[in-house]
């Protein structure tokens, strides 16, 4: 059975986006450069981190604002697996290039269910923090993946926020420093 | 001259102790287990780590609420090395077994210019959330120490809260991984 992977690149405090998030600069003020490591290109670290990942998505879930906020620079999926967007709307399937949106109304529970389905064995990958944090509360998630970035945003959008006041405990996986970022794995226990 | 270390082990979710913090439970609950590195003694990393720090340290500077817990478990200063405690009470310096703490009411640059005239060529450790984010903020601190333990703790202290909205970029010098825990260090830009 495919994982369910929270994967996020984070700032040192805990960010994932800057303030002032916009259909214009969806990653937030000063929250560009928490993805140096993707598009710097200068180390081969990075560069097999950045191809792991979308080598290995079966399917993707994400939030309706990330949808929103996402599309219009993806124009497609944001990887080429079935996509399945929480939200309260009902809507048909969107059929985009290489794969398409499903919207789901019943929760993160359904959206499990059916990316599990679609993905196979291949994982599947969380987008939004207010997905990650739903599934983390439902015990739905089975690891976590982030990119630690040297940077202290100040403010922004938490991964880790509003997560229940149950310890969740982890185990770390994988530990890789590139000059950019800290590669840090873990599997939820 | 002595640099001025924020040093810290740290929750996933960014909590350097738990909730309910008490004098009988000084970690807060669920806090204890981020010091497990400390006390397990099975990792030789962990215990290098361990040796290091106190080895460097030339003054401390701490807060008031960290003073008053701390003191009774401590019975001497936090390190043998001299100490000041941020406080608006006036306070006659407390002379301990291995040092004395000296009570500061200038603020944070006061604590900052005394314990740096006190550690000479040695590093300030900072003690306490609160006079970190202080520190972080008045872009008084010169390296970043962490140890990240592998848990989630979803409520607590938050060692990077309040810090400002200005982005202050970081350096990676170090990251070790132990079976317990991520050894981190990064350099102020």
């Amino acid at each position: 059975m495919g994982k369910v992977i929270v994967s996020f690149t984070m700032s040192l405090d805990g960010f994932i986006a800057g303030p002032n998030i916009s259909p214009e600069d969806a990653m937030g003020e000063g929250g560009e450069q928490l993805h140096d490591w993707l598009f710097d290109g200068s180390s081969e670290i990075d560069r097999d981190m950045a191809r792991e990942m979308p080598a290995n998505v079966g399917a993707v879930i994400l939030g309706k604002r990330t949808f929103d906020l996402g599309l219009p620079h993806w124009e497609d999926t944001p990887f080429p697996a079935p996509s399945f967007v929480l939200t309260h709307e009902k809507r048909e399937p969107l059929k985009m290039k290489s794969s398409a949106f499903t919207f789901i109304n019943g929760g993160v529970e359904s959206a499990v269910q059916q990316a599990k389905a679609a993905a196979s064995e291949k994982d599947i990958i969380v987008m939004g923090a207010n997905v990650a944090q739903q599934l983390l509360r439902a015990k739905l998630a089975d690891e976590i993946v982030l990119q630690l970035a040297p940077v202290l945003l100040g403010q922004g959008t938490r991964l880790f926020d509003g997560i229940g006041d149950e310890t969740i405990e982890l185990k770390n996986t994988r530990t890789i420093q590139s000059p950019l970022v800290t590669h840090l794995r873990y599997q939820i226990l």
